[in-house]
């Protein structure tokens, strides 16, 4: 028994570095076999992408196929690419259909036929019939392997039913129970089954009831069950309720990491997945975010420009005029981020308020909060302009515009995000030059339109 | 045998609101009973406080003690407050251990004291042992409760054990094996114990290599471990490899979105964990943020005012000005993005690379990123702006600024946050306004210094 993995460490990943770069091929097959797949693919994903081809070319056949469903996304591709066919249907072979599909994604058309070709008939329905489901849908994402018994069925049936059947999952934590036309009815927690002492009792008595997992639905919403209903795993099914597999945890672990990921990344106005891509695909998914942000200056400055004439009279005003806009862009980012994390977690719901109730709930409260910040801000920094600048008319334009701004932000942060959403985008998207369009023109337009009116007269 | 949980429906939560409203107490409490523990906790999050305590005095003994534990943490402690200690008490001892620390973390001293003397000296050493721990660390997290045999047993061994033992956990997947001084020596997967026809095999054999958590870990740490892992369980160990308790996925799921949402929030440059504080408390939270914004533009403020008599001559700039900052700053945003994220994903691990090897690796590409999108972006205002004030030299100036800017956004975006994280704080904080006073310190300063030899010579 060994009571520990061999875990990849600092010192163990400049090792295998050392027996790939010296051709020490034994040396590092064997030490790869001791490796947990997870470690192995984090010392995959470290190499440079000469070092990866030379890394396959060694390991060839002795490599888990595990590791090819634990190597991140954007290096996979690139991987397969490189792997010789036969090694890959050996790999999918023996994988489970999850993991199976999961590589399968990321090949051609052309190359899934002709690995799917070389399966058997049976292992070939399942990953289709995953396939046919949307990306990112639970059916995409459950594993076809399941431990399933009729409802009829005793503890006594159970206990030999899992121990001669041959092609359960690897892991699993439920007995699933199903009617004669393969409705789901019932889940048994093997805890509870092992715990049984009597032999005779139908399982249905045993079934804890369970939430279950619909396989159209979205992975997100799947995050969404496993976390409210604590579950470790759970059964999917088709809309009429036959049961299809199951999704355990430790997937769903990726599911809501992922999620928060892309939430994370589109506030941040990012479109990427990792640092694997190259300079220049950086740049180009970079720039299109920019390029909103671009356009959004330009219509700021096209709004000073309106005012152009103020401005050459009173230089204080190009001095004191990004305040109110930053101030407002920095508060409605807030907003906007309490918005969406609220969304996201149910906190705000719409199928429970309905549309104007969730707008009510937080549109009232954020202006409410912009009205109290922006005063406090407003004569703060009035007092330190009326002194600056020698002009307590200023410090009163300066206060206007923003509280005006800062108000503005409260409503804009938490209405775009409901708008956003309810069109089905992802409200985080609202966060950054969409917002900031509104609080640059806004904050500008008062500020300077107060000053025209008040300075100018 | 039920199949369907009883699932709260805005149908259910408005019926149920109406039996709250109405005093029908049996209706309340009969509906009450059937729904899931996390809907019955739903439908009083949704309360007002008022309703809340109406709820509660309704209720009383009524309410499945798992439903405290599913509270949202900001609501739990009012509810707490109104509870009388005896229902408490009754509560806690029917909570496995982690749940009840969970409810117990959150009242006071003297509370906690008062309930744990009620409880028997078994369960309170164990509570106690678990307070012991940092909160968010894994000693806080696990629960106590484990099914656990010397690694000397048998099959048939853990068969009788788990028939007979009373206190097990409500749910488990794996049988711990200790040595005679507790040392944890593997864990077995009730699928694998129950698959296993030999029973007189000792349990060693069926001991797949698992990872642990120390008691210690940072529960990011304990995360990181699980979703790397894929694990559904994991065996909780002091520094000595003694077995103290366990955790298992369906908290982990918790902490990677809670761990998710304080980076969100960061990056939005928000404190506030949920939608419960009132609008004073919102108010201040937000205050304390944007009050770093504020001194951040009162900095840029003053940097344009040295440059006073160059914008008296030329109004252009005033208008063109804000072009710059903005993007140096949206570019920056989202370098930091991409830097946090791959920071908290591993992709960049300071262990593996070392503070510098993070360093060349990011950095550098961040700051060619930045010279390509900051000279695109350059030729396209350059061309625009010598025709709009039809003054070549101004759209020179612009030029230089633009590319400086988002290439120094490149070097500072990349490096602030492993700086900051170095300093053992969070590196989404370096996002908002730390990042954006150096991109507006220095847009305006190099814009408006261009424009101060070239312009006016």
């Amino acid at each position: 028994m060994e009571t520990e993995n061999i875990f990849l460490t600092p010192d163990l990943d400049k090792e295998l570095l050392h027996f790939l770069d010296l051709n020490q091929d034994k040396e590092l097959i064997a030490a790869i076999k001791d490796l947990h797949p997870a470690d192995t693919a984090k010392f995959i994903e470290r190499l440079s992408p000469k070092e990866r081809q030379h890394f396959f070319a060694t390991v060839k056949g002795n490599l888990d196929p595990e590791v090819l469903a634990e190597i991140h996304h954007d290096i996979l591709e690139s991987v397969l690419e490189n792997l010789p066919t036969p090694d890959l249907v050996r790999a999918i072979k023996r994988l489970d259909s999850d993991d199976a599909v999961a590589v399968l994604e990321d090949l051609s058309e052309e190359q899934q036929q002709s690995i799917l070709k070389s399966i058997n008939p049976i292992d070939r329905k399942k990953i289709l019939e995953s396939l046919n489901f949307e990306p990112d849908t639970a059916g995409r994402i459950m594993q076809s392997e399941v431990a399933v018994m009729l409802d009829t069925a005793t503890v006594s049936d159970a206990h030999s039913y899992l121990k001669k059947t041959k092609h359960l999952p690897d892991i699993f934590f439920e007995l699933y129970l199903v009617d004669a036309e393969h409705s789901f009815k019932g889940a048994v927690r093997l805890c509870d089954l092992i715990q049984c002492k009597d032999t005779s009792l139908p399982l249905k008595y045993l079934a804890r009831s369970r939430s279950v997992v619909i396989a159209t639905m979205d992975q997100e919403e799947v995050g969404y069950i496993f976390k409210k209903y604590a579950l470790v795993s759970a059964p999917v099914v088709n809309e009429e309720g036959h049961l299809l597999g199951m999704i355990t945890a430790d997937d769903v672990l990726h599911i809501i990491d992922e999620e928060a990921d892309k939430a994370f990344r589109y506030l941040g106005g990012v479109m990427e997945t990792s640092l694997e891509a190259g300079t220049l695909r950086t740049s180009y998914m970079r720039l299109r975010w920019l390029f909103v942000t671009f356009i959004n200056t330009l219509i700021a400055s096209s709004v000073i420009y309106q005012f152009e004439a103020v401005l050459a009279k009173y230089v204080a005003l190009a001095i004191l005029m990004p305040i109110v806009a930053a101030m407002g862009g920095n508060a409605g980012m807030q907003v906007v981020t309490v918005t969406v994390r609220a969304l996201a977690t149910h906190q705000l719901d719409l199928d429970y308020d309905g549309f104007y109730g969730v707008l009510k709930k937080i549109v009232s409260k954020e202006v409410l909060v912009g009205l109290i910040n922006g005063t406090f801000f407003a004569l703060f920094l009035a007092t330190l302009a009326a002194f600056w600048f020698n002009d307590p008319r200023l410090g009163g334009i300066l206060a206007g515009a923003m509280i005006f701004n800062v108000v503005w932000a409260g409503f804009a942060g938490s209405f775009l995000p409901l708008i956003i959403n309810r069109l089905g985008f992802d409200p985080a998207i609202s966060a950054g030059p969409f917002l900031t369009t509104t609080t640059d023109v806004m904050g500008f337009t008062v500020f300077l339109g107060l000053a025209k009116i008040f300075l100018v007269g």
